[in-house]
C-alpha cells in the first residue's frame, strides 16, 4: 500500500476510535485530494464552497473531509462514516471529487457506495471487509479502483463493537435485531 | 395512482416548493408508513428512537419523515431530499422501513437509490423522471416497487430551476458546470 494511503486510512481509523470512545459505531472515513504537493490553483477555486479544506501533514495532500458514523451520537440514520466525511467536505466542484480518494475503515454499504458513484470518486481505500462487505462489486463494475488494506486494527475495533452492541450494528445496516 | 400515494407525493412537492422559495434546489421527499389506520402497537415500540413520527391527516398513515434538498441552504453535499427525509425520520427499526413508502418529486440519484436499498424500503413513488433519471433499474432489479407519477407540477418546478440555476443542479448530481 502507498504511504499516502496508509496515512489516509490511519486518519479514518482515528475517526473510528473517536466514535467508539463516544459510545458510537466505530467506523471512520476521510476524503483526500489525490495530488501530492501544494494544492493546484484551480483546486483553491474549486474549493470556494468547501467549509473545512486544510492541508494534511504527511505528503501535503489536501484533506477535504473527515467524519465518523453518527447513529448513536446524533440519532442519525444517514450519517454513515463516508457520508459524514462527504458532508464535512461541504460543496465541492465535480472535478475535485474526481481527483480524490475516499478512505473508510469498513467496506461501504450500498448507500455509501452510491455516494461514491454519484460523485465519481475514482479510488477507495477500505480498511477491512471481513466484518461486513458492502457494494464493492458495484464499485468495481463502474471502474472504481478498490484497495482493501485488510487492516488488523480496523478489524479488531469493529469486531469488538459488534460483539458489544450487536443490535446497534444491525440497525445501522438495516437488519432486524434478531437475526 | 392510489389516493394515499397522491397525498404522499403532494407532501413531497410541498417540501420541494419550500426549498425553491428559500433559493434552494426544489426536490422534496417524504417517508410514510404504508399501513392505513392507527399505527399498530408494535410500530410505536419500533419508533422509540424516531424523533418526529406523527400521524398524517389523510388516510391516517404515519408520517415518518420529510425533507428537501439542502445543498444551497446548508451547503450540504449529502442532504438530497430523500436523505433529508430519512434523516428527519431518525433512528427506526429495520421492520419499519420495510413497511414504508418513500415519495420523491424526482427520480432518485444513485446515492439515494442506495439508501432505499440499504433500508429495504419496498415501494417508491417518483414524481417525475423526465428532468433526471437515476437508479430506477437498480431498484427494480432488487424488487423495489416503483410508481412514476409523471406529475406536471413536479416537472415544471424542476425544469424552471434547472433553467435558472443550471450550475447548482449539475453540482448536485456530480457533473461539471460546463457540460
Ligand atoms: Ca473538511
Ligand atoms: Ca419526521
Ligand atoms: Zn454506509
Ligand atoms: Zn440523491
Amino acid at each position: 500500500m502507498l504511504e499516502q494511503d496508509r496515512h489516509g486510512l490511519a486518519a479514518a481509523l482515528e475517526q473510528a476510535r473517536k466514535s467508539y470512545a463516544e459510545g458510537g459505531i466505530p467506523i471512520g472515513s476521510t476524503l483526500y485530494h489525490s495530488s501530492i504537493g501544494p494544492a493546484p490553483l484551480d483546486l483553491d477555486i474549486a474549493l470556494t464552497h468547501g467549509t473545512h479544506g486544510s492541508s494534511s501533514e504527511l505528503g501535503k495532500r489536501l484533506l477535504l473531509g473527515a467524519g465518523h458514523n453518527q447513529r448513536v451520537q446524533k440519532a442519525s440514520a444517514t450519517l454513515h462514516a463516508e457520508i459524514a466525511a462527504l458532508e464535512d467536505a461541504g460543496r465541492l466542484h465535480a472535478e475535485v471529487y474526481r481527483q480524490s480518494t475516499l478512505y473508510t475503515t469498513l467496506s461501504p454499504c450500498i448507500m455509501c457506495t452510491g455516494a461514491v458513484l454519484l460523485y465519481k470518486i475514482p479510488r477507495i481505500v477500505i480498511g477491512e471487509n471481513v466484518n461486513f462487505q458492502g457494494g464493492e462489486d458495484l464499485l468495481r463494475s463502474h471502474g472504481v479502483e478498490i484497495i482493501v488494506a485488510d487492516d488488523p486494527e480496523c478489524k479488531e475495533l469493529m469486531a469488538k463493537f459488534i460483539k458489544e452492541k450487536p443490535e446497534i450494528w444491525y440497525e445501522d445496516i438495516g437488519l432486524p435485531s434478531v437475526q
